[in-house]
């Protein structure tokens, strides 16, 4: 009698990146198989970016692969390689999901905005007609950038501390999103949607990624950050009386879209049967 | 609270094959790398033949790679495409075990003809001076014929059904093994040492490898093949009197010089460890 942890016929989802110890997927979605009764495990793969390619090219002929998760910084580089791209992910021009379809090629799409979101609208909270900031223009960033516009926001304003790859998103939101923007500097002031979504809160010592001054009680405030107690911004926003969103509800408001993206059939893959299958 | 069966921060042991379905590696290395406290775990790998070279390519840009397993029908490619090989592996031809090494480069080495001595000793029994036939010249069957040379067998026939196959296989034994070697029939009379490297016995239904008529109890006899109950061989062999040797054996006593291979200080990686780790 083996235990069933992994055997030889488990599936396999991957998720690189790098660093990649921090990462929740590898436990959350085990857990989430095992609680769907399905035979699969995430294996973290720890890659550096010129690696990256070779990696991701090897694994087009494993067989029992359901997938690969793509975190920070291959994001924009996964979006590359993929052969073909969701219309979403090429409007964003990043990829945090490559599946496997015919002839050993990838299809990319990214769900990072529509995580982001979801876990907003499963709050209860309102995105449309609010006057948004998004801080970083990267890959999560952009996501996030482009499902505000979607969701109907009357703003979506970037910053980024590369004034060109605010421009560059910001530019795009218009063009493509559909919605009016603009390039600021990071302070709420004038917003009620604010979103880090840079590394900043990461690490103690870190600056604060958004100035919060003049946020009016009731704002939006989001994290990307994931960290086990709230971030010195989402403490901040608490104090000033905002709904605020960790990053975690990023992570799992976007899993049953992307178990459906892989072809998942059956099984539950809400957040409470996420938050059943970590209990 | 996450579980721990999977993390972040796990190292990944994979094992490539065709099928896969079927290798005890994943469950048993898993729980043996828990059972001595190390995040890590043993990850299933089912690929085709022709994506062999490209998977292992890109499985060099691994950081947090232990290693990589192979088995059936992979032993021969792998071997080919390690850039380094330990002289055994070099002479037997085949490796079931990549490891990283520096400049992104993999070096081959094949322990299953030392797991399958080790497992004979361990049992007691004696290799020296007895005349052994080698069913199947294949990955696992070169590294056996190999072992029992080295451990100094009088003589290691060989039989594999493509005659040309066994022929080369007999010549080297006697070239780089230094012992005299022949290629006769799968009949065990004459034999006090016989052993199936072949897959037979692992469906319902084989044929029998080995013709045992005529073989004296006391004998030994080993299969490669791995099933919960004994093969029809070795419960033939068992009506006879024989010592036999069921193919789990193999593996079992492989593990801790595989441990070595991959550098995995610590940790108690014996027989005795896998059977407390697997209860």
């Amino acid at each position: 009698m083996l235990p069933r942890i992994v055997d030889g016929a488990s599936r396999v989802l991957g998720i690189v990146g790098d660093p990649i110890a921090q990462v929740r997927s590898p436990p959350l979605w085990s857990a989430l198989f095992r609680h769907n009764g399905m035979n699969a495990i995430c294996v973290p793969f720890h890659i550096f970016a010129p690696a990256l390619p070779a990696f991701v090219d090897g694994l087009r002929g494993v067989e029992n692969l359901i997938g690969l998760l793509v975190t920070i910084p291959h994001k924009t580089a996964a979006a590359r390689i993929a052969d073909e791209l969701t219309p979403r992910a090429r409007k964003i021009g990043t990829s945090n999901l490559l599946r496997p379809i015919p002839d050993r090629k990838w299809e990319g799409d990214n769900l990072d905005g529509l995580g982001f979101t979801r876990a907003l609208a499963a709050a209860g909270q309102r995105i449309a007609g609010r006057r948004a900031l998004v801080v970083g223009a990267g890959g999560v960033g952009s996501a996030i950038a482009f499902a505000l516009a979607e969701e109907g926001a009357a703003h979506v304003a970037i910053f980024d501390v590369d004034a060109d790859r605010a421009g560059d998103l910001s530019r795009r939101i218009e063009t493509d999103g559909g919605v009016g923007s603009s390039v600021v500097p990071p302070k709420a002031a004038g917003f009620d949607l604010v979103v880090n979504a840079t590394p900043l809160g990461m690490k103690p010592g870190d600056n604060m990624p958004i100035d919060l001054t003049g946020l009016a009680p009731g704002s939006l405030v989001g994290d990307v950050v994931i960290s086990e107690t709230p971030t010195p911004l989402l403490r901040a926003a608490q104090t000033l009386g905002c709904h605020v969103q960790p990053g975690a509800a990023t992570t799992d408001h976007q899993v049953a879209a992307m178990a459906e993206f892989l072809g998942l059939s059956g099984g539950d893959w809400s957040v409470a049967a996420i938050q059943a299958a970590l209990a």
